[in-house]
């Protein structure tokens, strides 16, 4: 049986033969370049369409097409990431976790933000002292049931 | 000596007592809320005229305000945070690091986005569905050096 | 500052001075035992109106009320519990945890229980073999998001 | 030797050859799907005779049964699971795990449920404001001895 | 409010004080040494009429009755134990695991020994090469349910 | 080189396909069930001429001999074992350390039971309310050395 | 798709059979030897025309160049480094790293060095009471945003 | 007894009450900044003189000379830093560590670099993109046995 | 009631009040300085006559006898110790443990050196090239039993 | 390319073949027998000279001598090892650390014994109550540096 693995490591050989850039594959898909990268690395289902997008897209095997649409198993092995550009979000949510959850229940009232019904980008802003890497995420906000 | 912890405590204190928010405090010392409640928790170092700031707008101990200038210590005790409020941004970095990482090198090359050099906000958008948090983040894109 | 911790131990206090039961106290304010328990140990945040009854009910200062509407910072220490009683859920999690998400998966589509639109009842059935101990759960739905 | 690895690969390939769900499979073997999807995973030991069941349903060859009939090693390498749709059921644990416990000692006196003479299930119940997930498990109650 | 912990206390001091052993203790109390002792330390709870017998041997104050037949929370706090004497019992668990495991299932099917339907004793072996220590364990074999 | 894990693979094949138990294994080699099993599987050494016996009752190629011969390299993986059948054992460990460790110091003096001139037996024995594992540790008693 | 995995292979085979040094290698690319055994292990990316000086001094194969010139994904398995020189420094963290924040903080300000805009030498310092290694690290202070 | 923790204690605070600097205890006494520092923080122990003069020069109870002067016992509770400023070194080791090991090896043979027969500066570089922070590191290369 | 760690202190501020070396304690009480030390820090339990003999050497109140004879509970808290005097022995032990094992087993067949029967010295080896540390350890070899 | 790992398996394969020891193999070469157990095994990088005669004592292949003279890298996985050969040493390491360092400090100044200018022996000795391993470390006192 085809894997998720095995897709995106066809994904991702097809993307550097043809020189393609994740912000074009997405938009070949008419979805946005986040969610379009977490999918092909398999941390996230595609919707069926966009599974033929895909697979029309990159010429992948058909049979890809059933795999990308596969519920994903979310798994990541190192609680905490050593890689910097992945670390300083992590540093961000030890240093800002406590103040995001503060106003989040000041403006909203007791719950969270939703990571399932959840968007995010990322965007380059220029900036004369340096450009800067601007994230932008949309979560639901889910209030805490009594009963 | 007074410490960072007294100083939260002060804090905290004061503002049950006198009904205020985190936002309203903020407003105070002219600072963005996000920035304002991790000074106020210990996380940042207070630049010394917003901390004489504070000290007025919570009239709290004129020593205060050497404390809250103090560089912080950012230390946190769960490598993985149990509160899902707070969890559920962890779980964010682990589902979608590997995307931030891949989408800020096509855009800038590598390297990565500061964790220092940053801001971030919290926003309230209201939607027919159900509300939504919208989280901000903007870091200055750092290069890797090569020498 | 009266904290979550000081009003949990006047409630237990309370509790076996006048020989309470969880269900009883449930009763008293009209909510369900499970998440009265659970908000009397400070796992949960009490609606105003309820944190109001519950003082009443069991004659506490009026200043915890407050900390009882306060937001809950849900904090476990043990990642995997010692406690044979509570082992043995979390033991079912390990067993069963990729058996529930098949399910869910194959009825609902991609997605997951939701954790905070949840309620739950601990109920006890008599069964000639031995009393069982029946826990229904039940939580939002939610999809994941494609964008 | 075969082993429970391998004949858990011939099923998911022979459930996706023929198009069946595990409420399918389960139903062919007259068991409940939870059990069927747990067994087949190879977290539970199939009774002989739905072993051969289940080999005649999906068409394994002969030497599956016996496999499957094996008493299991329940292994899991995630001490705290990631992915988000059974992290939710181990925050559960975490958070309403003294509540369990403090409503089972109060119904049934010390002990605790069974994780052994157990089973649950999985059903959709449709809802307006979103269709909800619900869990049901019921477990033998155990009383500690004393002697 | 009393705790386990305080009992805990007032009976090694008390046992200290009148000179006795856990053997003597538990003939007072007509139970057997290994479930005396746990339960003194707060890992098992005592039946009512034996939290009386116990107050009324070691001359506790009345309210030690009613903590001594709360339930216990059974929490310890070394994954691995460092103390040699706890340790090679926790090695033998690793050394011999899957051989209790393997022989257990030979002889009773497919199921575990109860750690809660459980008693054990400690007794010693006068040996010419030197005295034996004899640790004899007994639980109810629990068969994992299909259905 | 023929491995031990090699070994243990031919054992376990020879086993099945000759239907023979541990005891059966056991008795043949005249040794004891527990120890025959922890010795297949790699955790123990044969003495030279119970390693021909085993070669002989199972037919394994000649070179396997010396291999059982060599000394064991005891290794587990998990520090906390999952399979339930397993942990329970892990879990008498926590909860009656600190009581084996009192009761042997009580009835020895200041040492530990050893783990390594060490024997151990599982014995079924049946009982109206449910059959029982009965399993029976001695260890030589070590006194501490002091010097 | 080579990986760099592949490439550091070929690289230390081109190394081994040319008998060249580090510090000859980075000669011929005319980069430092720290920046270049870093980049070599997969550890930092090539400049394209790093790169494909390095594939000319090596002759590895052309496809190498781009694989060199990847972003790299700095993964490193152990938390706390067993072998012994590695742990020294690991050590000196540990040991001294409060040291240097307060040092930092002393002379810049609150911040931090960054490990990103950074450059590393190693030299041997002859001494008469035995050769000295000195590490020289040189990275750009980035100060805390206040916002 | 006055413990190294309470001497740290009275020097910060003698420290911030005269508005003293790292750099400037240290020229009191006649050594490094760094070393100054860490000995103050309970990580160096103090030669007889320097603990006197220290004494000398923050008016210290004559009783925390000898405190100054015994061994260190060097203890850090985080294995993996969280401090930003603590971290990146932490990263440095992870990045860099074979790095600093291949080229150690390669300069000076088979072996490492002391941390003990060590020593260490932090300098101020400016610059016009930002001054950056240098660290020098200086230990003697030790070889390694072969007997 | 008087505890092991509140008699250390004692020792240690007795100790430091008349100036005396651990050597000259465990010559007074006609001990090893190893075993001298390990006791006074709770680590081993003192048969009642040196008990005595050390709480006439130290003036200690004549209670702390029977604590320093009651069994250690021996618990270390850093599972890797980050002291760089007894990580180094921690090292050797990752280093050469495998080392050790088979040569133990080489010279005396399959089995172990008892950490319980047991004893250690320490002396100063003066050495031209810098003087040594000699640590000798001897352990009762304890033979695996077969059964 | 030829590994450390493939040396050490070529160096099991002819010791077993040749019916060799580790005392026999290192007589051969001239080394003592732990340097040469550990350096075979891939902790100790050999000398030329011994690397050459090792290659002709075994008749190994000739490009394992230049392997044999790489430095290693030492790698253990297990931070608390589970063989209980190696076990005991870490727990003497556990139980003893303070007291070796207590008395390295008393006999010889702040410092440590190295673990790299280090040299060590296992012997037999005969005993009438049992043979005992006798094990000899002798490592460089190091003192640390005050700058």
């Amino acid at each position: 049986m085809m894997t998720k693995e095995d897709v995106t490591m066809m994904i991702l050989s097809a993307k550097k033969q043809a020189g393609l850039t994740w912000e074009g594959i997405a938009e070949q898909i008419d979805m946005s370049p986040v969610w379009t990268h977490s999918a092909c690395m398999g941390m996230n289902g595609f919707p069926e369409e966009k599974a033929e997008a895909l697979v029309a897209a990159l010429a992948l095997p058909q049979e890809a097409a059933s795999v990308l649409a596969e519920p994903p198993t979310k798994v990541w092995e190192q609680a905490v990431p050593t890689d910097p550009c992945i670390y300083r979000f992590y540093e961000i949510v030890g240093v800002y976790g406590p103040t995001l959850k503060a106003l989040i229940e000041e403006k909203f009232g007791t719950g969270i933000m939703s990571a399932i019904d959840f968007d995010m980008s990322v965007t380059k802003v220029p900036h004369e002292k340096g450009d800067r890497v601007k994230v932008e995420m949309s979560g639901k906000f889910l209030s805490y049931n009594s009963w």
